[in-house]
């Protein structure tokens, strides 16, 4: 794979950042805003980043680990959630209405015959993964493949106009394939990191762990190899697919804003084959996924929102994009200090005069 | 005051309590998104409450405790940034602009002679407070005064459409009268509430406990009162004026998005003249203002947004509104699972017997 993702721009981020204090505020005041501005400059090289093509990449996938009862769905729902999709009736459908965002919906591996749709881009690998719990989930060369329909996806859309790519998952099981991709690259347990997913019950929750434990023990020699290894052997096609989405945005220069819990899983695979990349994420929330928060840190990456959201799809991002926004707004529509004629953080000494009269 | 609050429409809620559990998503899968549009029900009697007219009040007074050295800018800020409010430069016309809300800007007490504008209301009780450290703010009179400006000002918006109200506030100094009222009417300790306001360093933030301290002292036997005598005794002008606000919102059956630390003191004493208007309260985001967090859970608000703001003039309350957008939206617009023909949660003895095939 040849990557070359470009260095953050650090003479625009100084300028954002001397401009930031500049402004008729407190410096400082317009907290996590003040950073994402300065963020998104180094990434874009600007002040003023466009913002107006968003794109969100809704990638689906079958996972064979659904075999170990790891979700409250049955599997049939991952190929009934992509025509919902193409339907326009699911949440990722009304954020990216509100947002005006496109989706972009592939099917990467879902283990159905789905029709062909204008919306629908059709990039099958193979129908779902094989059971972790049993062997690889995928060969390697599927990984590859999977990865580079990913970056495809993003070359495509560059013609059609993207400013901030958005990843976004469906696969019913993949909450399990993340967390044993997660335990597999990180020193992390699967007691800290398998949650609830869709909503299982104690039990479910319990061969949840089980199957991940499963996982990491019976793919053992694949994982300690390189992060494409461990993606195959315990990861998903819609997992490998947002890694290409993410390192093909970084390379090209893009910010991504990365979603829940499955798309930190490809964000932390992205980072591993290429650092650079994480220059280019922002973590748009942190879920309800017990081991979400883990993954951010790791990955060095503050989510903005906190809203116990725990669906994917690409939700958590598309409802961060307002963020962006406001964020390069702030900075180059607020007026400064001299704009304004407004007196600047009063010097310490003349407070302290004042209140010794 | 004649203050009547409808209760929530317990009717409303129900249903859509019960149409989430029908949409597209796993159960409980949006989260807070899911509560808001609950809460969004109650309020308004209507799953689909309309959020078109966004009315931001931003109020703007001085305080006499400024020369107390509590605050890091000097007094004229105030002022200042009222002109920079009318000119559309500071933050909050930035964010207003992006959310389609319209910003009011009230002077209910700036110490300085405003110029006539017509996008400035000319509401002024009494140029500044006096000093808290030293007697009371103000009389009672005039408290009562400003929260009636404040209740006015939303009924004169009704006319002009107002479907969500949003609280504001402009006043340097204004921390510190607002921590003095929080301690005043719960039983927190300044050591606890008292932050850095707009930026204070280390001695500032001792003159600041220091003079809460003192304002709680001289003014104890009017603490023991009723609210608005505590309002009166340690409050602002503009705090007054919200109390109007959030009260009048909550009259009509308006939601009522409630800023930062400063609309948060005005939201404690709204709620304890009338106790049915935390109902109507939406908290929009936890500041970095220290004692900020302690006081919504009194108010038994959770905030949508953990930004690490501290600039009030309405900036958080605007953020949050696109969530609500979302929770209406989301509500309205997904499908159902009849709809999509997508499966509901399998039962729990269909995926054990295929777990045990």
């Amino acid at each position: 794979m040849e990557l070359v993702i470009p260095p953050l721009d650090e003479h625009a981020m100084r300028l954002a950042s001397e401009r930031q204090a500049r402004l008729t505020k407190p410096a400082g005041s317009l907290g996590r805003l003040e950073e994402l501005s300065i963020s998104l400059a180094g990434m874009t090289g600007r002040l003023d980043p466009p913002l107006k093509d968003r794109v969100v990449f809704t990638l689906a996938a079958d996972h064979g680990v659904a075999d170990e009862g790891v979700s409250a769905y049955p599997r049939e729902v991952t190929a009934q959630m992509v025509l919902n999709f193409l339907r326009g009736g699911a949440a990722i459908n009304v954020l990216a209405r509100q947002a005006n965002a496109r989706v972009v919906v592939a099917d990467l591996g879902v283990d159905a015959d789905l029709p062909n749709h204008p919306d629908l881009r059709m990039l099958k690998v193979r129908r779902g993964t094989a059971n972790i719990t049993r062997g690889p989930a995928m060969s390697v060369a599927e990984a590859q493949q999977a990865i580079e329909h990913g970056r495809h996806l993003v070359r495509d859309e560059l013609g059609a106009g993207l400013d901030v790519a958005l990843t976004g998952d469906m696969g019913i099981g993949n909450t399990t394939a993340s967390a044993a991709l997660i335990c597999a690259l990180t020193e992390l347990d699967p007691q800290d990191v398998v949650g609830r997913g869709t909503g299982v019950d104690d039990s479910g929750l319990e061969r949840k762990r089980d199957a991940v434990r499963k996982a990491l023990a019976v793919n053992a020699t694949r994982l300690t190899q390189t992060p494409i290894d461990a993606l195959a052997a315990v990861g998903g096609l819609e997992i490998a697919g947002l890694v290409g989405i993410i390192l093909e945005a970084a390379t090209r220069g893009r910010p991504v804003v990365i979603d829940g819990f499955i798309s930190s899983a490809a964000a932390l695979v992205a980072a591993r084959i290429a650092s650079g990349a994480t220059g280019y994420m922002i973590a748009s929330h942190r879920s309800q996924e017990l081991g979400h928060g883990a993954v951010l840190r790791r990955l060095g990456l503050k989510p903005l929102l906190e809203l116990d959201l725990r669906l994917g799809e690409g939700t958590g991002a598309v409802l961060a994009l307002p963020l962006l926004e406001a964020a390069v707004r702030l900075l180059n529509e607020m007026a400064t200090f001299d704009e304004a004629g407004v007196s600047e953080r009063a010097q310490e000494a003349a407070i302290i005069d004042r209140t010794t009269e």
